[in-house]
């Protein structure tokens, strides 16, 4: 048994702490009779104050350099992690990403990994070593260190189960596992114990932070079985696999809420072809990310075009809309909004899972102000104040307490 | 012209500081019209914080990981020059100890360099970059990461402008050059201009801490003439180079005080032939370092035999003398001395400069214990106490405050 486990920057945030770490993966070694291979990112605050200082100098240091910099906070943790179990007795041996044949694209401090040349780790599994690798990092073709961006380590992990075609995939951090909902909100919030890729990406992407999709789609693509779980725990953490595996699988799996989202209406667009092509495709040009669009059917030769933005990308999106304005009655903007999503595999073969949800609001007197629907998924746009009430009846209504 | 800089861990000591260091380079630059190739340490405490770090699990770490953690601090400061270069308007690049080629042997955490493969270095210097590279660290031929022990950032820097055949090396430290003896014990020590490389090894040996004697002899072997000086005023520092580019070479060019060595007296040893090697050889598997040796001519089949030792190595000696006891009438040690030396390239034409010297202690009732000659040294041994007293009255003999 082959097992690939990626320790988080919390994890790895003092000495103590990595002697931790130590006991856990001997743990896995022994209970499981597994060869390991363990992932680990920079002590928690270490890439943070090497970030603020390549910026000291300038607002947009050389990505390059910012990576040669970046890149040993990883280094560090995984020589450390070694010697801490080769002083329990056991077979370890660091290698930064370059040594790891981590291939990655030139793009500095947001590269893609091509490619991962195995030979060197599996030599080192086959002699017996717990082979530690600095997570975050590789190299482009020409030698120059690269950096992932963030959630970097959870990629070099995936990324390495995927390659050695390991049998599980751990990601330890400082949460225990994917939620029904955000336990700050429900306490009764239940952790989930095995989840879909699908409906993991859809909560991911709602903002609970356990995951960034880029690993967990790399996960899906290498069909490896991922397990998110707490370092500081005993818990068994959530299995996050494929929708076959789950014997009993929920017909709504979680409740996500995304209070960062704006919304953008704008009213009485001209109804001519391409004009949605044309505001969107502004949108693009200006690398605004677009959520959810509801476009109203036209009367009277106009429309009504109400799409989500990051609030953080409201600026931008209101120059790019400029050249619009003679064609359009009004643009409005509104950050008091937040999405609520129901999320669950099991809707596709169960109707009445979207009635319940908009009885639900009825109920509560809750204003529905757009709605999206995937296969999996249900999302609408409801005013900001009334968040947490809705996931709150939310959770009750689906039963996710049980 | 190419001059290649080396800049010390205080010079390095946070993100102002390399702004300050990287104006000085800016400034060879355009004043010389050099290329510059810039050596760097870690920021000060770094490396110190790193190997409290690999020492917290174990007194003895593998020494491969502990370079491969130790390495990350000069990653570190080169990648934030090379940012602060360019953000001062010049081209410039960070290399890893690696990318610069340079091969060491496997000796982890004390490696000596082997070979310098520059052509790299040289390829970037033909595009104009002021090459910044990572000191204290290079790659054994498996490719696994080395560090060159203390004074190691010296060392790359001096092997470098060897290995590229630099026409200066100048080592920038938080000290301003070699003086004539140590300014905290004679206020009237005059900073040198100019000194031979054999004075400086000479001076180097007895705790003048400004260079490392591997560097000095490095330098003396590439024929690089060394600069040190500091980076934090605008002093010429002190050129160490060949006797026969100093113009007008000092019959004395400085005093040296070592208060680190012990005396160790053997009394009545036996004369028989062969005794001094199996002592000093016993001594010699012990690791331990001889500095100066005295025997008096034997008599009735007895001899005395008196040698210094650091007093770090006092205890491995006792252990190592015990199997001579049975032959020596009495072993004794002495920490309370001091070791005096007049160190200077001119006595080797000029007569009466030992002679001096006694006169001079004998005016000071200090009592010599031992004295050593070279044809560039005097070294004499005397009690503790009077260490200060005959730094300050030989400075004064040799008129070295002129």
């Amino acid at each position: 048994m082959l097992i690939v486990q990626k320790y988080g920057g919390t994890s790895m945030g003092d000495c103590s702490r990595i002697e931790n770490v130590a006991k856990r993966v001997i743990q896995s070694k022994e209970h499981k009779n597994a060869n390991l291979v363990v992932v680990v990112s920079a002590m928690s605050g270490v890439t943070d104050k090497l970030v603020e200082y390549t910026h000291h100098f300038s607002a947009l240091p050389n990505p390059r350099e910012v990576d040669m910099a970046l890149s040993s906070g990883e280094r560090i943790t995984s020589a450390l992690l070694a010697i801490a179990l080769e002083s329990m007795g056991y077979k370890a041996i660091s290698l930064s990403g370059r040594a790891a044949g981590i291939i990655t694209d030139s793009i500095h401090t947001k590269a893609r990994i091509q490619h991962i040349d195995t030979s060197l780790i599996q030599d080192y599994i086959k002699q017996g070593y717990i082979v530690v690798i600095a997570g975050f990092q590789g190299v482009d073709k020409n030698g120059a260190v690269t950096t992932l961006g963030r959630g970097g380590s959870d990629l070099s992990a995936v990324a390495i189960a995927g390659a050695l075609g390991a049998d599980l995939c751990e990601i330890y951090t400082d949460v225990d596992g994917v939620y029904t909902t955000d336990p700050r909100i429900e306490k009764s919030a239940r952790k989930i114990d095995k989840i879909s890729y699908d409906e993991m990406l859809e909560l991911a992407s709602m903002g609970a932070k356990v995951l960034l999709n880029r690993s967990v789609e790399l996960a899906k693509k290498w069909q490896i079985p991922l397990v998110t779980r707490s370092s500081f725990s005993k818990d068994e953490g959530t299995m996050i696999c494929n929708e076959e595996d789950i014997m009993e699988a929920a017909v709504v799996s979680g409740i996500a809420l995304d209070k960062n989202q704006a919304r953008v209406s704008m009213v009485d667009v001209a109804d001519r072809p391409g004009i949605a092509a044309e505001i969107f495709g502004a949108l693009a040009e200006s690398h605004i990310n677009i959520d959810m669009i509801v476009q109203t059917i036209g009367r009277d030769g106009k429309t009504d075009l109400d799409f989500t933005i990051p609030q953080s990308e409201v600026e931008e999106a209101k120059n790019a809309l400029k050249r619009f304005e003679s064609e359009v009655g009004m643009i409005e903007f509104d950050c008091e909004i937040a999405k609520v999503s129901i999320v669950g595999v099991g809707m596709k073969s169960h109707s009445g899972v979207a009635s319940r949800a908009f009885k639900t609001f009825a109920q509560e007197n809750i204003n529905i102000m757009m709605i999206s629907t995937s296969e999996i998924k249900v999302s609408v746009i409801i005013e900001l104040k009334y968040a947490e009430l809705a996931v709150r009846s939310l959770h009750k209504a689906y039963e996710l307490e049980k």
